[in-house]
């Protein structure tokens, strides 16, 4: 299980901040960190970029990878931002992403097949709402690999994210386990080994407290990588939580254990 | 999942003492505070007692429940202890525990008949060792339910334990995958549903950092109740690892969520 790091996103006042100024450093700084901090790869979110959007996603995907190798994820509804991000980027890139919207599948898809890169599928239906269960969620995924297999991308640039919803909605409990048995179950509907991710804060937007929102991610964490997720998208300054997903991908390849996989606990969270 | 607190172990010794000194205030401050930390059972670890032992697991049953109202433990290879233990015990009592091992089929096992008690069989071989992999689990486990089924004992009254073994050893990390794989396939084995335990703290009995230590334990709770565990024998003061097992009960139980299932992490580690 990969750790994509979620820290790089306009909604954070610094780096919203830095983005309107193009002002490198900042944007560096948190780069540095997630890397330091045990990312696998790093998510931009630069939100839609209503002006300027390639220059600012092209300075965005610049200034990141000045400071760090490691694949890019381009978050952004913004099919031209996610164009100039992809021409701009070195190194493998991640359209995230697309679903059956059909403004997505036109505009957002095909950059996949030019750009021979991977794409996140979200299984929402075609009104970008949330499938009810697992069953809805597979006739989605099927209607999603449809639409991705008549563009003739290849299965492995396709990775799949299931949409986890807050636990504090009325069914949250039930869909997080619909979503557990989604990822165990894609390979199998799909005929090929299915990649997935997670965008793990998902489960606890909603008011909580905080120590008991990191313990519930964290519980369920480990249930995700034993299901089979490929890559988590999280709060890279959540250590311990890092940790845990560091514990799972240590437990789950087997080999002979260290300690030294597993990140030090040095920070209070 | 039940959590059964293993605090009041004789490798405490404060609690060797108190048991040696009949000394009830010592092992009932610690059965209150398993209550209190969110224990649905206490496992009572006395050793062999190989002096007074049916005296001392008397007196050790009867001031524990004087406290607390839960199921108790009777965690010995002593067979004359055990059968005290059951003798004194009002309530639910679960006999821990028996293997292959001819002399616990022979001195243990039948005071599961005597007292219609539920009893905890582990997937030794009969010298006792640890089988090498899940499938040697599964022949193991059918002998152990053969014998069980021999004595005339109900389904209901078996709890097996899988027997984890220590992250470290050579096969650590795969033998935890194998213990996973046999709770989930125990009910379609045997043709019920099997109920299962395990000492969560063998993961970790070798030497390594505290704080990676718990973290291990705790990404691997997770995975535990993933696969349907009955019931977890773990250190009820590891507070954060106790509340990682309550969001996992509240994630898999399903209906309304609630933030005050889950314990406040008010302690250090």
């Amino acid at each position: 299980m990969q750790i994509i790091a979620d820290n790089i996103q306009i909604t954070n006042k610094k780096i919203e901040k830095a983005l309107n100024d193009m002002d490198a450093l900042p944007i560096q700084e948190l780069a540095s960190q997630c890397k330091n901090a045990g990312a696998n790869a790093i998510d931009l979110n630069s939100g839609p970029l209503l002006k300027q959007a390639e220059k600012k996603m092209t300075f965005l995907v610049n200034v990141v990878q000045e400071i760090v190798d490691m694949p890019l994820l381009l978050d952004t509804s913004n099919p031209s931002a996610i164009h100039a991000g992809l021409k701009a980027c070195n190194g493998n890139a991640i359209i995230n992403g697309f679903s059956l919207e059909p403004a997505k599948l036109k505009n957002i898809l095909p950059l996949a097949r030019e750009f021979n890169c991977k794409i996140i599928g979200y299984l929402l239906d075609k009104n970008g709402m949330v499938p009810p269960n697992a069953d809805e969620r597979m006739r989605v995924a099927i209607q999603l690999y449809e639409e991705f297999s008549k563009m003739g991308l290849r299965t492995s640039q396709l990775v799949i994210d299931p949409v986890l919803v807050p636990i504090m909605w009325q069914d949250g409990p039930y869909q997080a386990m619909e979503v557990l048995d989604v990822i165990k179950t894609l390979p199998d509907l799909l005929g090929f080994p299915v990649q997935t991710i997670i965008g793990l804060s998902n489960l606890t937007t909603t008011n909580g407290p905080r120590t008991k929102k990191l313990i519930i991610e964290e519980a369920f964490l480990s249930m995700l990588a034993m299901a089979g997720l490929s890559m988590v998208l999280m709060n890279i300054n959540h250590q311990r939580t890092t940790s845990i997903a560091m514990a799972c991908n240590a437990l789950i390849k087997g080999g002979i254990f260290s300690w030294e996989e597993i990140l030090q606990e040095t920070v209070p969270q």
